[in-house]
């Protein structure tokens, strides 16, 4: 019953980064604790390839007319001005710009004239469950990618590049957003895997000790609440890349956009599989914990049942009349005591033919 | 279990300003206790600008034919008169007109031959949430705004187009209509933001300390069912704004309409998400009160097993017996206390080695 | 525990005027509990009127080859012979005669070659929800209302005919069948108003009084039941009647049943929301006797708490040992009570230490 | 708690007539408890009609070419050639077939060039829920109907054939088609109406006695789920067959079907609300028995609360100590019982003023 | 409440096989612990037929050219080149190979321009349910099947086309993928045959008997949860063969995959209904285990009761005044005996009069 003051603290909504009512529309804020932004160009045909960090995005302008597909990849979103002039260069609209540093919304797919807008959301299980957002602008000759904060998840797709594994090289940038995207789902799995084997092990807890694992429940259906926030409209995105026309994206690149839609779909499967195993996992808790009370309730009904008519037999022979001939008995005290030994006995016997001595759970 | 008179009342339903069944289509009825209307026209082209109050509707007419945008906003409902000149004067169908007085209409849309009605919800949390019914007529040169009364939510759109930022004062009525729907739209934020930290904070009582949090709960879910009811048909009302071809909205505004449509959506699985807490931490509390009617039932148990059999032993040497041989022992007396804390201490150790005696919540 | 005899009976289907399995299609079998038809005729033009009861249905014809509009209002349908021979008046399906006397038809629009033929279900709050049947064909020059018994509910659209306001007497038909569907949807508003307010106070009563309200609020679901099995139907009926293009009813009568849909829409909400709330307050309801019950436990649990030491105290020094120095002290039978006091004192004051002695709910 | 041996046994499921895994398509195999088929051949034209028993199907074919309408009703399907041959004589699919004799088919309706095959559900309640398969192919001037058994459901529809009542004659085989579709579907609501008369009376009972309702309420949702199993799909083939083109259906005969399928309609509405009105039951009965519990807990905690302290006076005037003043007493006895009065009483005054001993159920 | 160390492990889910996040697409990992490929092909036309296993994949080329019907049949996935040889034989696209190998996907139908991918889900029960991946490539002239390990579930099919039954011969691949489709299905019933039994005998045994049921309904409700998991997609990719247009597909070949689809809704309706039915147990459970605690509630309340007086009475006659009168009586000791008995006997009059007597469960 002590009052628990470090309890990592449920985050239930996060509303930094929204702006205030009635500021214009497409106005951009960034919100200060955001890191300064790490830019990264890879620029790379079938048979040549240039990747570097840069500082000035003013370098980004000539690699567009002279790479046959430039990826500008942005990670960490704290600095306004990166952001605006990358709007400029490649004339992003304002609103599609200001989603970008907004990092609360849902995943989506909207088309504009030259380029094609997709936000994602990117889940890490580090200590708890945690999200981030991943925009991704997909032009004729360019993907420009935003990410919250420097970190590895693209790395293997970098790393394909370079190796010039498969069609990474030949084919265009619709093949890269596609890899960011798959990169982006598969990174859902593990996720899912660490809520499976946390599941697993409560399961296993609640089973066989005693203890308080209401909330741990609790913050595991929160966990699997959050998730699912994210996977349901990363699943409607998917449908609409994989189903509808977007001209950016080639016919053939559909076919593996339909190998992400089916991941998808298998990971809200296994999440919704999950939410149900956590309900009944809580089922079980409170299921357990009732079953402890009435073990206790069952201990001390045998225990007064007992014992009371013995206090009985005790009090009746404590009385004070003159005439109580076993009083004067010889044997009157271990008479009474025996008398004892056999209203106990044969109430533990009844207790047993009624089945109530064998514990609840054996 | 004393009888509370001061408890806020939970209003489940308003009824007032409905007309009486049997009431032909179309009157106007205007609720007394409604504000008298306070009209503010606001008239511009790119480069000009008035705006004023008035008094008489009439001065909006030459205004019409002047200038290419004119904002006529009406708050406070409570001019009958006022209400059917204006409608008079835009030619305005009167059942759109009943519906701007009785305000408990659902957010809709309703297209008509010379302008387009939108009737809007817009929320605000001012100690208890509570809901204002917007109706804006657009039309082919004005924007003519209903509110139930004089508040700022509007005074942002207003301060834009003074200051001529962005396209605020070259893009037609439909942007204005924008403006203020983003306005009403991104007044949902606070209210959302309120409730979850309501519920952060709730969830930390009710972990940390007893009490009764039942009523709390509850008129926190019935608050969360009132939003939800504005917020789903707010979120119809989007769908058809920027879904469906309205003539007189742009193609360009939609791109706004849709980044609104994103925030209601956003609004409502925020919205959905609480209502899982919220249900969740009924679940918490009701699960909280047993543990602590276990924790008694458990204090009480070990209470009455630990003394039945000492009163046993008391009744036993309290017996009149003639022949009772510890009655004579020189330490029978401290004997049978022995006996007693001897067997307290026994079922003592029986209750931890069960696990009895920790308690139930670390 | 009494076994309560008069208790009002929850009706929970009513098979009554059902033809029998087997029967063939189309057979009209009047209850016989129905009224006796009433039989108004109202004909009218945009300057003439003509309103009576008939007793003789032959007065009809005539004028439906004189009047614009002609409206048969027939209330009960105890008559078999009245209703057969109108449905040969009118050339109405023997189906569809069915239907009408059959008075537990789901809400329905059936387009026929001639006329159009509505099934509306009409509600009222008689001290205790009640539903009942209505019928209307509507025809080029006509309306046919059948009602199962006399009310007033049609009285409001025909004064407003006879006082000739709005378009009441020169639309034609259709608007006549409007004006009536706008009653029987406006007369769901009191019914549930009068549930929004049997919810209040009851949630007003458990959260202030101990009491049995289990039956009430059971009755109270059961109630927004059958409500509700009444609004589903009417709002699918109305959503047919204005969307899809139906020849006999004018491009401007669809503005004014839009009106209706959205009436029926918010009903809807309202009512979904109603039952909401009596969840909760059956939840709420359970939650209080468990709380009530709590408590019982906890004053039984201190009490036993607080005199099973004392009684031992007693016992102890009940004891009939020879040698027990305190039953030779001069003080000793105080100090045996101030014993007691002291255990008593300190037990009480531990428990107050744990919070168990303020009350619940304070 | 005794175990009960004769509880009729609740069939979740029945696999007879199942074909096992790997057979091969098309394969006809009779459920050796199938009752022998008993055919009937009724043949008719609007003014003349056979109709008799035959043992032999080689009759039917010359009948085809002569009658307009010939109906062959098989009752029984425990004889495969008769099938078999039926099959080749009308050039029926063989999966149709099979499902003829597999009984536990979905209802569907299936087109095939030359015939349509209907599976319908038929339900009776002869002391416990039961449903029979029927199975209707109606071809251009045939209709062939098989039964599991030989009952009374189709007899009215004889009986109005042989009296040549209404369009019975004059129709084609799509109006005998429907006519046996309506019987089957005009079969739920005796079924139902046993369901609504049940679940009231339960709720009668549960509601003035105290008893073991758990399993027949059980029993009753168990009932539900099967009807709802078989009400389904029902509506769905209602749905096909009313609203999709099928060439042998007559377009008159739509208007008979759809209201059929308004029938089944109501049928799930009713059968939905009474799966409701169950849950609610359940609910009661739990919260009755859990208030018989509280009830007896609180004779408990009062019976225990008085009697305590009387124990304790008694145990302190049985204290052994020299110096007690009141044991000398004249009148120690009477004051001491004197003061066992006083307190009990005083007990009970408390415990009525907090309104605990007021039945909880007046 | 032991540790239960050798309880079987629920497994929640299962990742193995799963590629690491970043791999590239179309990666082909095989599992280690996936058996050898077994390769058995059977090449048919009408009149003739061959049937071997082969070691060397390169002669089934010749065979393709030859036979109008080649059917390739993997049993294993264990060999990575025989996998990948096959894929270049066949010209099957990657991600088609990758989903082969990667046993976990969802059923699903793909399109490629010269094969159609589909894949199923088999199920069986070998204690405890368990389901394997069926991986079916249909092409002009030939049918690929992968399965996980070699199992009898397809013998059947290859027995009907040895022995040349019906249209097993003379069809084309179409039907031979019908008929593969076809066993896995009707793999189904068994399974849910086995769970329907397994509910049916826990029923049976939660009514009669006390016991721990929680973990066996938790289990069985895992089961069913996982086989749902399996069906449902199942069901939709039924739909999807016999709906939508496969240019591979015959349209003879729909009406037997119509009878797959009829057979999968049929298996999805009863599986949701025995998902009904186990909810029902586990609330059947909680209520019998309820009941229990409030028998033993009854028996403590009614034993305590009937003794506290008679402890009292035994108190009274203890006490030690000097001038108590009955204590001097004749017959003082049988007269307190015999107040004993009567409240005793009084006391559980009472109770029996309340009903508190007879058993809770009759």
């Amino acid at each position: 019953m002590s009052r628990r003051t470090h309890r990592r603290r449920l985050r239930i909504s996060d509303f930094s980064g929204r702006s205030l009512p009635g500021s214009p529309p497409g106005t951009l804020i960034v919100d200060p604790d955001s890191p300064k932004p790490v830019i990264r160009v890879t620029a790379y045909s079938a048979d040549r390839l240039i990747d570097r960090e840069i500082e000035d995005v003013n370098v980004i302008r000539p690699l567009l007319s002279e790479w046959p597909v430039t990826w500008i990849r942005v990670a960490g979103l704290g600095d306004l001005q990166v952001i605006t002039r990358l709007g400029e260069m490649f004339n992003l609209h304002r609103l599609a710009l200001e989603d970008v540093v907004k990092v609360h919304q849902r995943p989506k797919v909207e088309q504009y004239k030259n380029y094609c807008y997709i936000v994602l959301r990117a889940v890490r299980d580090s200590g708890g469950f945690a999200s981030e957002q991943v925009s991704i602008f997909l032009g004729k000759n360019f993907v420009l990618s935003f990410q919250e904060r420097v970190d590895q998840s693209f790395d293997p797709v970098l790393a394909r590049i370079r190796e010039g594994k498969g069609r990474s090289r030949t084919a265009g940038p619709d093949h890269l957003t596609y890899a960011l995207i798959d990169a982006v789902v598969d990174g859902y799995f593990p996720v899912l895997e660490e809520f499976g084997e946390k599941l697993e092990s409560l399961e296993e807890a609640i089973l066989s000790e005693p203890g308080q694992f209401f909330e741990r429940i609790h913050e595991m259906r929160h966990g699997l609440l959050s998730l699912r926030r994210a996977s349901w409209p990363m699943r409607e995105t998917m449908t609409i890349l994989y189903r509808e026309p977007i001209p950016l994206i080639d016919e053939e690149e559909r076919v593996y956009l339909r190998d992400c839609y089916d991941h998808m779909v298998q990971i809200i499967d296994l999440l919704e599989n999950y939410r149900d195993v956590a309900s009944g996992l809580m089922e079980m808790y409170l299921s357990s914990i009732s079953n402890r009370t009435n073990e206790i309730m069952k201990v001390l009904t045998i225990f007064t049942a007992v014992f009371i008519p013995l206090t009985l037999i005790a009090g009746v022979y404590g009385m004070n009349f003159k005439f109580m001939p076993e009083l004067e008995w010889r044997w009157g005290y271990p008479f009474a005591l025996g008398l004892m030994v056999i209203f106990a006995a044969g109430l533990l016997l009844f207790f047993r033919a009624r089945g109530w001595l064998s514990s609840w759970r054996q």
